[in-house]
């Protein structure tokens, strides 16, 4: 059974907290949060205590969920600690948690928004920790939320990292162009949507690479001029002939 | 009660061939293809004739489904016929159709492959006509196999086709540098398929402006940074910059 302590607020807190009070494996979630002092504060009251009292079957884990830069000053609270504990950050290596402690990583990979209900059992959990027997309790706690629980070194996450920064940020900064250009023309963005749903359902059959269409994939240097002259954003034409590009790259056409 | 003639075998001419198969509104579709001569002995034999014998009842639809270069030309066929000739191109004018024939266009805003099945009902379909009888005749010609039939003008249409690029010709490209980050640190790709698809279905609640999230958005220099290093394709490190830089524009960061 696992007692859990999450510090931070934010996102991923807010839907951890809401998963794990769903499971049995779990008998307890706190939340704690704070700033500077006060944090450091409840930090050192309750993180330290290997809290033993609770007899051998409860684990205590304490999951730090602040900001990538917060996460190294605010572990250091755990030195000395004989608890589990980890954090959530896809870029930040395990390595930034205090040497001689159990430590470990469990990062969702899913964007996560307080106003957004997120079924975590179809989102990807990649655990990792220094110790075998850590990894196997995070294999569980995960595994007691989601179905789909990856053991991924910090090297692996941080990459899967980088490559969700452009399958969701720049991603949704492309709906974004999309729904200004279509402010402009006094059309409804409503019209992408399922155009929007469909590109992201057809790579769950087709690879990314066989999914590809529109002018730069076939070269079509008419329509691709016709868009730029449209185009009244500087910086939109220059992301759409940048991406142009590298579209005729990836499929071999000179430039 | 329709009848149709697509001409063309693309991916388009095969998805509406099938919804057609399947509404009562349409009593018969033909397909027709050919290069050059062969199409234009087709073309002559068939579409210039007003088919009057069917009667009163049935009209006859010409939908020219070729590439957009070759619209025009197909198209000439036509003139002197009494019959309807549309087609479904995003970006051509209704006005390449010749003059004085019953014209118009029927846009499909979705993205078509052989290989996957596309439910034509909720695909919004674009509309436009020269007279307004014609622009009756394709409301229900559309909307008997959509639920989503919009009258949207030439200029709109090419804006919405401009926008469309984006979200899915450019969106699906970024799939593909996603894949190709995970193929070169050998962590599975399917691991980045839900966050993809949340992506998509964020925005059928939140709009894109609101649902942005990641380093960009919140100036976050050092992951920034990480990220660049990280990045091995000098093309995808400009990418990664290009679409930072935008995102913080459009967030009113100071570059």
């Amino acid at each position: 059974m696992f007692k859990i302590t999450i510090i931070g607020t934010g996102n991923i807190s807010y839907h951890l907290e809401k998963a794990f009070a769903q499971t049995h494996r779990v008998i307890e979630t706190t939340v704690v949060s704070g700033r500077g002092n006060a944090l450091s504060e409840l930090l050192n009251e309750n993180a330290i205590k290997n809290e033993s009292g609770d007899g051998g079957d409860i684990i205590n884990v304490y999951i730090i969920t602040v900001s990538d830069d917060a996460i190294k000053a605010v572990s250091q609270h755990f030195k000395g600690s004989g608890n589990l504990v980890i954090h959530t950050s896809g870029s930040v290596p395990m390595e930034a948690l205090p040497e001689g402690i159990k430590r470990g990583v469990l990062y969702p990979l899913q964007t996560f928004s307080r106003d957004r209900v997120v079924d975590l059992r179809t989102v990807p959990i990649c655990i990792e920790a220094e110790r075998k027997e850590d990894l196997n309790m995070l294999r569980q706690l995960a595994g007691s939320v989601s179905d789909a629980v990856y053991e991924i070194n910090s090297e692996q996450r941080k990459a899967l990292h980088l490559a969700a920064v452009f399958v969701n940020n720049f991603t949704n900064h492309l709906y974004e162009i999309g729904a200004e250009i279509c402010a402009e023309n006094k059309v409804p963005f409503e019209l992408l949507k399922p155009l929007i749903k469909e590109t992201a359902l057809k790579i769950e059959t087709l690879s990314p690479f066989a999914a590809q269409t529109g002018p730069a994939r076939r070269n079509d240097m008419k329509t691709i001029q016709g868009h730029l002259d449209q185009l009244t954003s500087d910086s939109f034409k220059e992301i759409y002939n940048l991406l142009t590009q590298s579209i005729k790259t990836t499929y071999g056409e000179k430039l």
